[in-house]
C-alpha cells in the first residue's frame, strides 16, 4: 500500500542529520526519518543497517557505506567525522543513517561533537532501538509489573579483551538486561552474572538482525548461554555458532515470548 | 510534504495492534504504526497519546481515550482489556495506541497477556520511547564512552506511598539514569542517589512532553531537583511547578546537551 503523510522536518543545504534507521525491517523507519531520506544529497551508512532500509534512499542519491566492520578494513571515526564534514562544507544534505537509534551505542553524541565543532549544523532523529524492535517482534515486554520493574542496556563489547561491568548492578531481580554486541564476551557475563547471583536457569533470548528477513533467535538459559553460542550440541542451537552482532536479552520476561521462530 | 512508501503490514479483522505512538510529535511515529492507523476501525488510545499523533487517526475512525488519569475518574486496566476484546470479537481491526513503546513501562505485556488468553491475535508495533525522543531533541546522547557505559530505564512510580528501587545499582557511575513518572517521588530520588554515591551536582533534565509543541524542559542538578519541581525561586524552573507526567534524566550525558529552549 503507497499512501501520504506530513512532516514539516525539512533538512538544509550544509547540515547533517543523524537518523536512527531503527532495528531493521523497512516500515519501523520514522516518517520523520524516511522524509530525510527523501532528501538527501548524500547518505552515509552504517554496516548495521539493513537493506531493507536502504531501499528507502531515492534512486539518484549518493549512498555510501562507511562501515566499522570488525577485523577488517574499515573505516576509523575520525575519517567518517571528516567525511561528514567535507560533504556538509560542499553544501550538500548529509543524512548520517545508523543502525537503532544514534544516541544508544551509536557514538552518535561523538559524531555530534565532532561536526558541532566543526561549525557544521546538525539534528537528530531518533530511532527504534535493536532491543525494543527485538521485543515487539517476539511477543515479550521488556518491563512487566510482574517480571521488571527496570531495563538496563549495556555494551558486552570487549575492551582490551576485557569485560568490565559492574555485575553486582546487572544481578539485580526485577530487572531485564540487554547486552548490545555481547556475543565474544558470553563466557564472561554468563560466569559473573551468576556469581553475582542470578539463577543459571534466567532466560535468555539471543537475537541477530532483529525485525529482519535475516532475523535469528535463539533461546536459552544464563548457564547454557556460551554453549549456544559455541554450537555445542547440547544448545537449542545446536551445530551452528552465533556470530557478532547479536543483541542479549535477560530475564524472565524472555519467558512471556509468544513464537519462537523456526 | 507528502510522499509515498510501502508497508507489508497488514491488520486482520477481529484482531488487536498494541502500538508505539512514540514520545508526541506527529512524525516520530514509524511507518508501520501510521499504516496500522490507516487501517484501524477503532482506536483506543491512552492519555499520553499527544494530538499531534492522534491527528494521524483517518476521519470517520472511531477513536476513544481509555487513559488512566491520576486522582481522576479512569479506564481500570481490566476494562480496557474487556474493551478490546469486544471490540476484537465484533470483528474489528483494533489499534490500542499508547504513549512512547508498548514495552517500556506501557503496561503492553499485561494487555497481550489478557488478549492472548481471551483467543484473540494480537501483534506488537514498537515506539520511539520518551528518554529516546528526549534525547534526540534535547542533543544529548543517553550513552557515550566517555560518559556512560549503560543506560538504565526505572519507574519512579510510587506504590503505596513507597519508592523502592535499587539505589546502590542505579548510583553507579558512568551510568545514565531514566526515570519515568519521577516527579512524585524526587524527593526520595534526590536523597537516596545521593546517599549511595551519586555526586549532589550530577545533571538532571526533566522533561514534559517530550518533542510536542508543549514540551517543557527543565535543567537541573541532582541537589537541585526537588526545589525545581516544587518551584522553588532557587530552581531554574522558578516560579513554577514541574507536574506529572515528567521523565527525569540524570547522568554527566546531560552536560552535553545543545539547547535549553525558552
Amino acid at each position: 500500500m503507497t499512501a501520504g503523510f506530513t512532516s514539516t522536518v525539512s533538512l538544509t543545504p550544509g547540515s547533517v542529520a543523524l537518523v536512527g534507521a531503527g532495528p531493521g525491517a523497512a516500515d519501523l523507519l520514522t516518517l520523520r526519518a524516511w522524509h530525510c531520506l527523501q532528501q538527501a544529497d548524500v547518505v552515509l551508512h552504517d554496516l548495521l543497517v539493513s537493506p531493507e532500509v536502504l531501499a528507502h534512499v531515492p534512486e539518484g542519491v549518493a549512498c555510501l557505506s562507511v562501515g566499522k566492520a570488525g577485523g577488517r578494513h574499515s573505516w576509523a571515526q575520525a575519517d567518517i567525522c571528516a567525511l561528514m564534514a567535507e560533504k556538509a562544507r560542499a553544501g550538500l544534505r548529509v543524512v548520517r543513517l545508523k543502525g537503532g537509534d544514534p544516541f544508544i551505542f551509536g557514538r552518535g553524541g561523538e559524531e555530534m561533537e565532532a561536526l558541532l565543532s566543526a561549525g557544521i549544523p546538525v539534528q537528530v532523529v531518533p530511532g527504534i532501538t535493536a532491543a525494543v524492535g527485538a521485543a515487539a517482534w517476539l511477543g515479550f515486554p521488556l518491563t512487566h509489573r510482574d517480571h521488571a520493574h527496570s531495563c538496563v542496556f549495556v555494551t558486552g563489547h570487549l575492551q582490551h579483551d576485557q569485560l568490565a561491568l559492574n555485575w553486582t548492578a546487572l544481578a539485580q531481580p526485577r530487572q531485564t538486561v540487554v547486552i548490545y554486541m555481547g556475543v565474544t564476551g558470553v563466557e564472561t557475563i554468563s560466569t559473573q552474572l551468576q556469581a553475582a547471583g542470578l539463577s543459571g536457569d534466567t532466560p535468555v533470548a539471543i537475537v541477530r538482525y532483529a525485525t529482519c528477513p535475516a532475523q535469528e533467535v535463539f533461546v536459552t538459559s544464563l548457564s547454557g548461554l556460551p554453549g549456544v553460542v559455541r554450537g555445542d550440541s547440547r544448545g537449542e542451537g545446536r551445530g551452528r555458532e552465533v556470530r557478532a552482532p547479536a543483541l542479549l536479552i535477560i530475564g524472565t520476561v524472555v519467558s512471556l515470548l509468544q513464537a519462537t521462530p523456526s
